[in-house]
């Protein structure tokens, strides 16, 4: 079985008091803290930048993953890594370079990811496998909350399964949108390992218990 | 005398647990919370949107003053209303149509503001006084932190004050960058009556004994 | 045999009396009216928005069918919906987010539609094609006047004829761009089911002795 | 009494049956036809563009006076000429090199306007009097109908006739936006010289009563 | 045995004294001079213009080939046609229109080629190998110096020659970055013909005891 | 009387032997070097940046004077700073910012200044007299060769010449486009003390002649 992270996105969580947040979703069993930056530009939303990634660091041991919906992205990469971001990952439509993007990350000392969102073709791939820590796939549109899981996913899930698998590489195959307990496990059949979680788990005022139940899902598969 | 106002800016506050601080800041005597929104175009950084002012919102009474230094600024300006902003002010150099973007402001049911840059000229005012509720006056360059009170601001306030006093209408008259104990009266005297601080207030442990002391020097101008 | 539509494009009608000619056109046996939209930035060109839609939307019962030769894409299209518009199609390279763009046009009420300049990879259907009611190829380039059939769009259309195939849903195949009676016929041999024509039509003075011209064409494919 | 011109916007007439609509309200007393050409980037609307302009160029002798709501300008000037334009005319906001944009309005066998946002400073004109034909003042923000007069306007069109006597040079002082038969006096005592309207006109069935009305409110100036 | 080309980059020749700089490397063999074009847009760095090619043309005898690292490209393609370039080379990146691009260079007298970064996809060559003159496999990230090698570009090229080599086609494929005597005979393995190298000749003193070394590692292949 | 200086600009050097072009202007009397940098964006053509400076800076030891007519200017002003310019100036259309650009080419150990396009008003100076070390005025539109010199810039020449006299400050006044022997006491009449001169110098033979001529025409004044 492979090893799954739950990575809850904090754009769910109460931003009045996030450090207690990130604590409690933690201790209620979080492997990962999922942190949505948006710029206005490349989606119609500004959330959180470097700052509130350096203020929330102090509270949490585990990696933060910083899913950048900026464009375009070189100029604010370092800032998040002095922020104490371990992961950061961004959407080929929004840089030109992408293999000097991801070497800007990993010169920075993050692991570096690329996202997709549900149209963007798969081929963007082809010639990056070696540099990639995480390959994230939207199951939503992002830059907008309140959308359902799209099914498609799953399919290109599975394929990037396959890209990786064939690549013989470490990389994380990540999922965002619409996951929660009733489709996780179809996400983890599919191939994703690990799962990005917003409102399923900060909406519900037990975080124990849906991380639980996602694990107890997750494990049937 | 005139009525003056103090807006600490959350910026310089710990964004771990923003509910907290502007509540005890508004304890400590704020009048006004400065909220400074940056989209990585305007300026080079990224800080806090919507979502963060409305997570903001219910801990206090005071107005949110937010301090739009992002391009364009059309479309962000519902969302900014809808999550409780009651003073919007956005830079004559990010909207080719100020007319309708302050009254784009005003149609949300927000006050509208316009700022000025340490080097931007006043001549952006000449037509729109009728359509302002506040002006913001730079005394740093906006984007960057650490920066020291920029001395020609001075001129520019009084210069201000005095459009101002000659339009008959009540605007605030604001001042932001750099302020502390030590200026607050300078600018006071200038013509300001409405002052941003940061690192000033959130920077010391006493709230109060800051904002006191500058209430002090205000009552000497 | 496949149902084939001719959809005169009113790019070359006369702009003075637009209301009779796309009356008359319709008369001589047009199936859809094509309404081409540039904007002088995705394209060096600027010709006719919303309002000409409307304007002879009263006119004729048949489908209009948008081509946004626009970017960015996503402000416009609910514009063209309230103006009448039935079909909406857009270039993969004018917006990031390709499949919340074409469920904008649905949410809208229209059927969506992609269009792929002659370089431009098909990979872009990828992972869309149970979103799509139309494909468009461009025989020439976007833009530009007269212009000849690219003869490498026939491989292409009969490329995309395979995956509309496979896909087992109903999607039009239009194609655009120098087609007339010499060569509609291989272009509906390629796998084409709905064909623009400008000049072809608009530029001679009996549009029914064109259109009949042309479906006796196809009706030899 | 200065001479007084009359400019009916093309952007309220019925684009089905646009070579009747403008012969008609030159028939009707027009002076001079109005071209409102907008881009979906300097202003968020698409109207029409070059060929529609060329379109009705054969049906009509007063000039064609194009207003260009577009950024950036240049690339378009020569096509508007070619297609017959008179008079082109854009905004300060939309070219960083003014004087070369008039110039090059110029010498493609136009007479050249500078237009005006309601909060644009006058102060673009100091330098270039000498190379314009025609000031436009907006008296509503452009890119959207059904605005009201702006009252500020009227100021603002008094110290642009100062300029032009001033420069001892023949400059048309043109009004745009909520221009009826109720306020055309008040702009002329301003200092205005030629009146843009569009519903004022196109929207009633009687195009010559409304400019015969218009011509006498203005006798009376 | 294919025909292999030296293509001295300029980009590390002494700009003091460029016309003695061009004239030197080919007295030393060079069978092309590449020619690297950054508008500070595309990549980050500004670096020489049509102006500088047309300084040397008359130097030399052998063919330009202008590598344009530059976005939009086409307004500047005639330029540097009048200049005396004979190829002209871009990114899939630049263009939204690449056909038509291409067809730019070719009506302007010039030969065609397209440049593919080390993560650039080769599907944006699915539909114009017919168009082409030239590809360019990029072995480093364009816009910095001193980067080495990317071995991944040996598999591209591979790919790349297999695609040349089914079209039938006569198209160079060039390779550019890091390359030098020790790494250019696996690059001719691979399948390049035409070598890119700056430093590696420019940086020695004997230009000609380089390309001599070059030519020698390329025999053995 | 002023101390005059003569700027001659590389633009219309010969590009082959840049060093030996420097060498003998500066030989033949000329006070700065001028350096003129495109970016294709900020006007339609691309010139030549920091590599070319840096070559031509070990040969001569009068200062670089670099002005840069691209957009945006922030990020290449370092590397002009590095390649050993000693003045640099840019447009305040470029940056939204003045001030911060001013600050930052000083943090770089340069002189700063700012260049005025014919139609460009003078208000952007309002706020930055006590930051400027140079005020250019350009008397034709930058980025185009063979234009004659704007008579109207002698009136703004007087202006500026008025504002710096004011601010009792010491920086230079430069004027620059179709300046010549002709012409160059008017400019030094109506209160330039800086000239630069492109083709009327390296268009002829004679750097020295033409030079001599310039100066005693000043002599004159």
């Amino acid at each position: 079985m492979p090893t799954y992270r739950i990575a809850p996105s904090i754009l769910s969580a109460d931003f009045a008091r996030l450090g207690e947040e990130v604590r409690n979703v933690v201790s209620a069993g979080a492997d990962i803290i999922h942190f949505d930056v948006m710029d206005n530009h490349y989606v119609p939303n500004l959330t959180i930048g470097p700052l509130v990634c350096e203020a929330i660091r102090p509270h949490v041991q585990v990696p933060i993953d910083v899913h950048l919906m900026v464009k375009p992205v070189d100029r604010i990469i370092p800032d998040f890594a002095k922020a104490g971001a371990n992961i950061i990952s961004f959407h080929p439509e929004a840089s030109d370079h992408l293999d000097r993007t991801l070497q800007l990350i990993r010169d920075n000392g993050c692991q570096a990811g690329l996202v997709f969102n549900p149209a963007t073709p798969l081929h963007f791939l082809d010639h990056v496998m070696d540099k990639l820590d995480l390959i994230l796939i939207m199951s939503v549109n992002p830059g907008f909350g309140g959308q359902s899981f799209i099914p498609g996913a799953l399919k290109k899930i599975a394929e990037v399964r396959q890209r990786i698998d064939a690549s013989g590489r470490d990389i994380l195959l990540e999922v965002d949108g619409g996951i929660k307990i009733e489709n996780i496990a179809a996400a983890a059949q599919a191939g994703a390992d690990t799962f990005v979680a917003g409102s399923a788990i900060f909406g519900k005022p037990d975080y124990k218990a849906v991380i639980d139940s996602m694990r107890a899902e997750l494990a049937k598969v």
